[in-house]
């Protein structure tokens, strides 16, 4: 951030009066603009014993594959936004959703939220940001090329929990590369 | 948002290319500002059975009562988020603090991420954003003048699972005043 947003003034980087942290502040008009994590809201849709995974159409890690997830937007609640980034990625639609896990990631300031349900139907396709949509069963899930760290862990996570008689929601803090 | 943040020109507030939403868009420098939910972490602090309440010192709602909670912080964890605000609002210390709840405010595009936990000990004290903290059992707390309706939805889910033998996560959207 160089300029204020509001007014269009240069902005400083300093801790504003009463506070303890470095913020983004504008002299002219007063205002300190604020920088918060980001919530990613994302699905983990299943169909019997497989998985749903799409291959990333687009950067970061185009090719590799990934949970249908994206960033919450205003206006939504997060079940909204895992089922929206399911349908626009994957075409895809769930029954009875249910919270699972709760991933920290703050080094680059990340939550992510994921909800497990299985596919309604069959009726699934590739989304504009996906080049393939497949269901894999755990030993056939691509381990090693898996998008994101996350996505190893929610994955890890669903297949061990999946035996246990109540399913309780996970949550870590992702630190690190996994595997 | 009327002026971008990276180059100091006016934004406009359109639907972006290849989008399906409007943002506010910088046409000098393509910046595109998305904006996006907040999360506020939050703990539910604990002593056999009562629970620690804050009376707010600041607007909104100052004088009503609440439970240490605030905005999660870039490079924070939310369990870190908590644990800080409790100390911050409260001067308080939890043991063991385990994830309760997770709440969605769509309309004012917030999520509450609440932890439980028992008090360390029993040294605590208002802090700047507090007049009064002060723990309360059940029958005692003063629902009629809660600060918000998602402490008294996380107040009431903490009370009535108290009980049970496993304790999950709740989740839920706040759309309204509660009571």
């Amino acid at each position: 951030m160089n300029f204020c947003s509001q007014c269009g003034k240069p902005t400083h980087y300093r801790v504003p009066d009463g506070d303890n942290r470095e913020r983004h502040v504008c002299d002219h008009c007063d205002t300190i603009h604020y920088q918060n994590p980001r919530i990613i809201a994302g699905c983990i849709p299943t169909s019997g014993d497989r998985v749903l995974l799409c291959k990333r159409a687009i950067e970061p890690r185009r090719g590799y594959w990934t949970l249908p997830a994206g960033f919450l937007e205003n206006g939504e609640t997060i079940l909204q936004g895992a089922l929206r980034e399911c349908h626009e990625e994957a075409g895809a639609q769930l029954n009875t959703p249910s919270l699972c896990g709760i991933y920290d990631i703050p080094h680059i300031s990340q939550v992510y939220v994921f909800y497990q349900g299985p596919l309604s139907n069959d009726d699934f396709r590739a989304g504009d940001e996906s080049l393939e949509v497949e269901l894999f069963q755990e030993r056939e899930v691509p381990w090693e090329a898996l998008a994101f760290p996350v996505i190893t862990l929610a994955l890890e996570h669903y297949f061990a929990d999946r035996q246990a008689t109540s399913s309780g929601v996970r949550s870590a803090t992702v630190s690190r590369r996994l595997r």
